[in-house]
């Protein structure tokens, strides 16, 4: 590889963690080192922070879903709640961000907009929110509801919703608490907004019940892929996670949501783009090799089809011969994880690959990061460089893949300038080199004075 | 008082500490030793609640309301959001009991259930549920409603949420989880449930994304007082939250609503009623009360107004003569908290009472409290004592207050033989002495290789 030297183009590797208890694949808490209990236990994902926080990661990220049957794969099953877990995790680190995932299709904006701008005073301004609509159909009918929202409803649904809670973050301007003990005066009644939002599909008067931390508002991040996802982060999100299989895929990807912020009239280089990782280190190739193989060969074939099965919604792949063609499943009834399941149907027929190749594809997937600590450096600098990523979200679910990242592959990123001796800031907006957002209402104000 | 010899009933004190920011009253936050942003503090919330565990409480109780004007009170108007600072506090406690109020009136069962439970396993079992129904008409138009749902209506539709939730908290029994890695066996599905609750106001399909506690669910608060709260308590809560200007009328309450609990078959122990109480402590009678009259006189007239206001949907009462009696103003056009509401009005016609004094009674209740650590413990006995409390809920604004608390009257309640020398267990449910909810399909299970 020729990108061993100092850091060229000044670029900064951004860094998260992704807490995912028991694993990230179907089987993982079946190795010897596993914790099968994780996903429920504090204790764990404690340690699991304060390692991240001691690499220096910018920020942890909780995934999400609201959706189980007795057919989904364990790491989905019992786990912890992300609002929760992450105010939890708030008390027991110091610097490292906090981004929760929450689905916009089954809350509403006034609680998500009061409990992350809590999540954020509680932390000193570290959260972030990665915001979703819900891949799965099935999720509806733990809310009352007869049917999910159609895909490009949803979207625009996100984006209204969106509008509501980052209004909802400026009801306080920032020097609208006073506080004279002496006067009795709390506040300045001029700083404190109703956002009285009336849209399409909410109606919200405001303000609400608690003011902006340090970092001003909430990181938003954003996790969809398909087209109307693509527009909706190119507009909306300041980071996206993402999932690639190749570096090539990964810098055409780049490439095109980068271009839409531009078209949106924003600074590309204020929406990083953070593809997921899954670096299996070893101190050869051969034995880095061999650990991602003992995990990976966990996973049996019928759990391989039962997690293929879920973004098929719950497709039972098991009525099929495993060793023909992948068989004709039509995508189109489908209202759910539109991207991930067009690749997987789109990378079945162009490779010609059996039913069985498909799914241990998808349930283990090996990605670009297995091998000494060296080359896995290699490849986090090559894909930063050569446009295919801001950095990335990084997988763990033994404590040792961590640990071995943290002391081994961190020196080497650090050594080259390429990525942070220690925290840059005390917030998530600072280390991710983001600007705090003017409140809006100091803003017209400002512009009203200029006038 | 002849009460201060040994616990001759054997009936131990339960406490709470409430969580309660800038302070129990309008002006608090005004004391010289308060902290004006004591709301959104973090270090002063974990102060709390570390005091509070050396003083062996069983809980710490978070309020909560959703919706602020203008003229709503310091403590409400900027502060943490239940579930959040509870998770945070649970990192950072061992014991102590985390209950938060969360209103059934503008949230979905699923995620409540959802969050309570999440919170419980991070705790180890020490979550509770204060279930309100909302008491602020206002409060619809931030989710987008035109109206709050009536009075009676609330409380049918707490009660099937309630249903709903503890439903979905049995969704795994709690042999469910095998955890063998030689088989690969995850889970028993035999032991996971779906809930398919159809009713009149909720449809959900369950089962829940995270198995039972320590304590099996969290134990469930109530704090309402009129004649559907004091039923849906005496139906379905462990613990009453509930306010009382005299041991009389909390006498009556206690007769009352534990004679209800008995009515709908239960044990009346097992519904533990707790008054709240705001204990100012001084070396000497004099000292106390002189600290009492220095908070109180913070209140200025106009946010007594204000603050009366609030219960009576923001009714304007700085129209009135402040002198002249407490003027006619309709508690039937209301919707909102209606016993607070019948109680001030009934208390200001059978006293004669001005518009003033009934305002700054309001503001700045004194309540039984206010005493030498000798007086103020023998308070608490002749409440226990007297069929009037099962022990307390607990406000003290400045950490002075709570400080004295802790280090004078503690002692003498555990030198009575009335208070725990130490924690009788780990969960919420072991120190209130409340049983462990058999998982309902458990129960059934049992039931069914019995016949």
């Amino acid at each position: 590889m020729g990108v061993q030297s100092g850091a060229r183009s000044g670029k900064q590797l951004k860094l998260g963690f992704i807490l995912h208890g028991a694993g990230r694949t179907w089987s993982d808490w079946r190795h010897k080192e596993a914790e099968p209990n994780a996903s429920t236990n504090f204790a764990f994902y404690k340690r699991q922070a304060q390692l991240a926080e001691a690499g220096k990661f910018d920020f942890l990220f909780v995934a999400d879903s609201v959706y189980i049957t007795e057919k989904s794969s364990p790491h989905y099953l019992n786990r912890f709640e992300p609002l929760t877990i992450l105010s939890a995790l708030a008390g027991a680190t110091e610097h490292i961000g906090l981004v929760g995932t929450l689905t916009v299709s089954y809350s509403e904006p006034f609680n998500v907009a009061r409990q992350f701008a809590s999540l954020d005073q509680i932390s000193g301004g570290r959260a972030g929110w990665n915001v979703v609509t819900s891949w799965l159909e099935g999720s509806a009918a733990n809310y009352s509801k007869s049917a999910h929202l159609a895909h490009d409803r949803r979207y625009q649904l996100a984006k209204e919703y969106l509008d509501v809670v980052q209004g909802l973050w400026d009801s306080w301007e920032d020097d609208a608490l006073i506080h004279d003990k002496e006067s009795g005066v709390f506040f300045d009644p001029e700083k404190l907004h109703r956002l009285d939002h009336q849209g399409e599909f909410f109606q919200v008067r405001g303000p609400l019940n608690i003011a902006r931390s340090a970092q001003g508002q909430p990181v938003i991040f954003q996790a969809g892929s398909s087209e109307d996802g693509r527009n909706f982060a190119a507009q909306k999100a300041e980071a996206i996670f993402v999932h690639h299989e190749t570096i090539e895929e990964a810098r055409l990807y780049y490439r095109d949501v980068k271009a839409r912020a531009e078209g949106f009239g924003r600074d590309p280089s204020k929406l990083l783009i953070l593809p997921s990782v899954a670096p299996i280190i070893g101190s050869t190739e051969a034995e880095a090799e061999a650990r991602y193989q003992e995990i990976a060969g966990l996973v049996s074939i019928e759990n391989a089809l039962s997690m293929l099965g879920r973004p098929f919604n719950d497709h039972d792949f098991s009525v099929y011969d495993l060793d023909a063609p992948f068989p004709e499943v039509g995508a189109d009834a489908l209202n759910s994880t539109q991207s991930a399941v067009l690749k997987i149907i789109a990378a079945a027929r162009e490779e010609n690959l059996t039913l069985r190749q498909v799914a241990l594809r998808f349930a283990t997937p090996r990605g670009d990061f297995v091998g000494t600590p060296e080359q896995v450096a290699d490849k986090f600098q090559l894909w930063l460089e050569t446009g295919a990523s801001d950095g990335f979200v990084m997988f763990a679910s033994l404590h040792r893949d961590l640990e071995l990242f943290v002391e081994t592959v961190v020196p080497i990123l650090q050594a080259r300038g390429l990525y942070r001796q220690d925290y840059d800031g005390t917030t998530l907006r600072e280390n991710l080199g983001l600007d705090v957002p003017v409140n809006r209402y100091t803003a017209q104000r400002s512009a009203r004075s200029a006038a």
